[in-house]
């Protein structure tokens, strides 16, 4: 039973693929959050109280907590505690977007899963899986490749069409093989997951189609415009899972996070038959 | 004049293309260090002090700090806060390796060139150049973007071929259009280098024939197995020069890192006629 199960759990328990994204940008914290100690901890801490009930997973981007170097990383680290000791069978993720080479990745492997203690983390995979074993390795903890990104350039170097490979009968893109290989031949000890953008629905569906029953984290709804019954329609595996369904700035900064995480909870099950 | 002078210049006063790779693994810290507060920061002191009459750049790899969470991240802005101290002409990368998307790479711009105040940062190019904008924006900094890496694995995505595309009459790899689209695309503000691997020489000489005098930061040598006369005869620039190129283990952690941080300087410029 592997790790990819404590998401399944929890999705089942609170009937949700929601996961929140807690992007809390210092610069946009509520104004009576200034006035306490530890503000990036006490917002996280209101969200978590306000959100808990509908929310399978949890993912703070790294880069809004090490804006605020060392304090940052601390008050960080306070969410994950506060986590633990209140809901430890919500799913976490941190998306650092994180990938060095081979043994200095060890240095990231402590720090995210050991000393902040997160159940995933997100990498870049254009140093392949040799790079990444310190990660892969690690059968406790989950290693989702970034593989189509939600971003409106993603397409750069994601879309370039590479020369027909193996089976392959017509050129397939860049995309397409990071999908595969991760399908294929990192995931040996089922703790691979993929990123897959909301905005690129056709492209979700073929990696669908090409990776199984693989559990896919969606960013690129809400603010970036994703829509959720295309998602649900393209990305959902033959279980009607295998998503998990991330918004930040549309629940967080909402003014009322409790309401936004219960509606977008219920919109992600009204699309579940 | 941009900010890439600012290496040229010291490379010129040092006489010097090597970088110290400040790779400062706690767990193979001497014991000596061991019994002070701020270890890390006072064996990087202590290596900035032996080292630096022969250093063009230090290149501290952010993994092996936040392996120490918020402590190992104030003993890098000390390192920081030493270096601009005693040798503010001293170019400084922080191999951390980040992209994210968007505004959220605001986040980490506002780490490490204005908390931390490092000149470079490497990174990922997979997410393409409209996300990488936060950093490519920053004329006043050097994005440093990953091509071909050094480690043996490297290839598994970036030698895959791409059906031929612009003027190219046969398939290119990966890693070459990475290399073109950064020269020719993204260094709009003259503030780009490459990371080019020692370790893969062939590929080198390709990238350099294609890129003009862009600078590439070059890993692989030492403990990694590159050859110095190679990087220079496959590397160099039509000024012989545009190359950073860096040691860490095969320096902080030898017997004598003066001695072997000269001697590296010196078979460097012995491959400069």
């Amino acid at each position: 039973m592997g790790i990819i199960k404590k998401y399944e759990s929890r999705a089942e328990k609170a009937d949700s693929l929601l996961c929140v994204g807690l992007d809390s940008d210092f610069e946009k914290l509520p104004g009576r959050f200034k006035k306490l100690p530890n503000q990036q901890f006490e917002f996280n801490k209101w969200i978590i109280d306000e959100t808990h009930e509908y929310v399978a997973a949890y993912k703070p981007n790294a880069a809004f907590y090490e804006a605020r170097g060392d304090v940052g990383l601390r008050e960080l680290k306070m969410t994950m505690e506060y986590l633990q000791t209140e809901h430890p069978d919500i799913f976490t993720i941190l998306d650092a977007k994180r990938a060095d080479i081979g043994n200095t990745n060890n240095g990231y492997v402590t720090a995210i899963f050991d000393w902040l203690g997160f159940d995933a983390v997100t990498l870049h995979p254009y140093l392949g899986r040799e790079a990444l074993a310190p990660f892969l390795d690690r059968k406790d903890k989950v290693s989702v490749i970034l593989c189509r990104t939600s971003n409106e350039g993603a397409g750069e170097f994601q879309d370039l069409k590479l020369l027909p490979y193996m089976e392959a009968i017509s050129p397939e893109p860049l995309w397409k093989m990071v999908a595969e290989k991760v399908a294929n031949e990192w995931n040996e000890n089922g703790n691979c997951m993929l990123v897959v953008g909301a905005t690129y629905p056709e492209e979700m569906k073929i990696i669908r189609a090409s990776t199984g029953d693989m559990t896919f984290l969606v960013p690129g709804i809400g603010a970036q415009g994703g829509s959720v019954s295309e998602v649900l329609k393209n990305g959902k595996n033959s279980e009607r899972k295998g998503l998990i369904i991330s918004a930040s700035r549309s629940i967080i900064f909402s003014n009322n996070p409790r309401e936004s995480a219960k509606a977008l909870r219920d919109e992600i099950q009204s699309h579940r038959p």
